[in-house]
């Protein structure tokens, strides 16, 4: 069914039912092609410090994903990492928008550590429809649809619901930026989620993947500064439908390009965390 | 074939090959239980801290493996994770000693995140002669016999042969102690590898699945305070039997009850590693 003006008023992602299978054959698709480039020798190249990689996969996986539905929907709009390091703006309109990340987790993918996923997320009018999230190695796809529930390969997810800080499993992310400022920062926010009792804080590589855990339950809490869009967008989608809350680390409202995320199982503990953080500045996703 | 003084001089684990096959069988039981357990509900106590937690099936499953290793090789010695919570010595005599921790990484399995093994070493003389890792949620088993080389799931492992710091990725845990001063020391130890601009470092919750990514070369480094000879034991034959090193923090030979490691893809790195850590004293596992 092609989507259309009267579809969007629809109350499940149904409307945009093709783009849908379309993102979940692409993520498939690509999977497999990392998969096999994983037992392969990388060339590696280096973004906005040391610690940002990218390699050819990228690109390919990119460009196929992106070309692939082009041809599909023309009238769709794209943001996706590499187009966005080669200068490509990341502007969320009222169109239908893609929002891709061809490999998260590319310093795991160099390094063979199996924790890699493709991630597609699609938005129309500025409202995230659906999220896309293939974990490569483990092969376990996780899909979201708005009003349509989150799923792992069948499976329906639901987030803990925990509330307590000090019974919470929470995961985060370096971040690209290695300065000396940065690295205080990120490590004074560990102590501080360490101190205020947290069972234990995880650190995988993968800001998707790492949603998909808080999304199945088997974390409670989720926080990072420097992260983009193309990890936030599938993945906030299919927290939502697990049950779970995705707002700025100001304790406001989610904003997709500000570069910073607290997502949790509940709303009581989204606040803990977002209170407790200091705050690391990455700029805006729409202003680079 | 049971194993007797002569076949010690053996050149390969070929004369513990019983001993070492019913570790593999354990293992693989062991695993299926764990994967039923964290379907279900769990009653959880704390040890030594807030952040250091047993369940019912910590003890069930150390139990099977115990019973069951103990009624085929009655001479044998035990040292294993719940046992010396319950204040049973840690002594490594020269009989032959099954070294055991029946659920590595309990604050994941209490979590439901699929990140949790079973580990079995085997020494004898005070030297390691195999270990058995069983990823029970990926199903992967990992195992390394002295000589024998190192492999998953049938695949031979390898490790990635990295020697500079400045490309690696670094595996490490938190540990149980989370008073203020042992944190700083922790945070103060990644920070140091970060300047040393690490690749990425990443915290799994895993200490044996850890040693695991760097037998398997999808890690170049791992070091920790605070892991316990049954963290150690099965990983460090593993690890060896990939190629890798296994030593003391202080750069020195390892000591399984020193409950300090640095391991690492060459000992290039290991010595890098070493060298750029702080001590964090956690006292021995045979003086408690």
């Amino acid at each position: 069914m092609k989507p259309s003006g009267e579809d969007q008023a629809a109350p499940a992602a149904g409307p945009w039912e093709e783009c849908f299978q379309a993102a979940v054959q692409l993520a498939l698709r690509a999977g497999q092609i990392i998969r096999k480039a994983l037992t392969e020798e990388k060339r590696v190249s280096t973004k906005t410090s040391a610690a940002d990689l990218v390699t050819e996969t990228d690109h390919l996986v990119e460009d196929l994903i992106i070309s692939e539905l082009r041809e599909r929907f023309p009238s769709h709009r794209f943001i996706a990492e590499e187009a966005a390091a080669s200068g490509a703006k990341c502007v969320l309109t009222h169109n239908p928008t893609w929002i891709i990340d061809p490999i998260d987790g590319t310093c795991n993918f160099v390094h063979r550590f199996p924790t890699v996923a493709v991630s597609i997320g699609f938005a129309v009018r500025q409202e995230l429809e659906f999220g896309v999230i293939y974990h490569c190695t483990e092969e376990r796809l996780y899909t979201g649809r708005r009003g349509g529930g989150a799923f792992c390969n069948g499976q329906r997810l639901r987030v803990s619901g925990e509330t307590d800080l000090s019974k919470a499993l929470v995961l985060t992310e370096i971040g690209p930026k290695r300065d000396p400022a940065t690295l205080k920062l990120f490590l004074s926010n560990m102590e501080r989620l360490l101190h205020a009792k947290a069972h234990g804080v995880r650190v995988i590589g993968s800001s998707t993947l790492a949603l998909c855990h808080l999304a199945s339950g088997a974390a409670d809490a989720y926080y990072q500064f420097g992260l983009h869009c193309w990890d936030l967008a599938a993945a906030t989608v299919i927290i939502r439908e697990a049950g779970g809350i995705v707002i700025d680390t100001s304790g406001g409202p989610l904003d997709l390009m500000a570069c910073r995320v607290v997502a949790a199982s509940t709303r009581e503990m989204a606040m803990l965390i977002a209170q407790a953080l200091q705050t690391i500045n990455y700029g805006r996703d729409d202003e680079k």
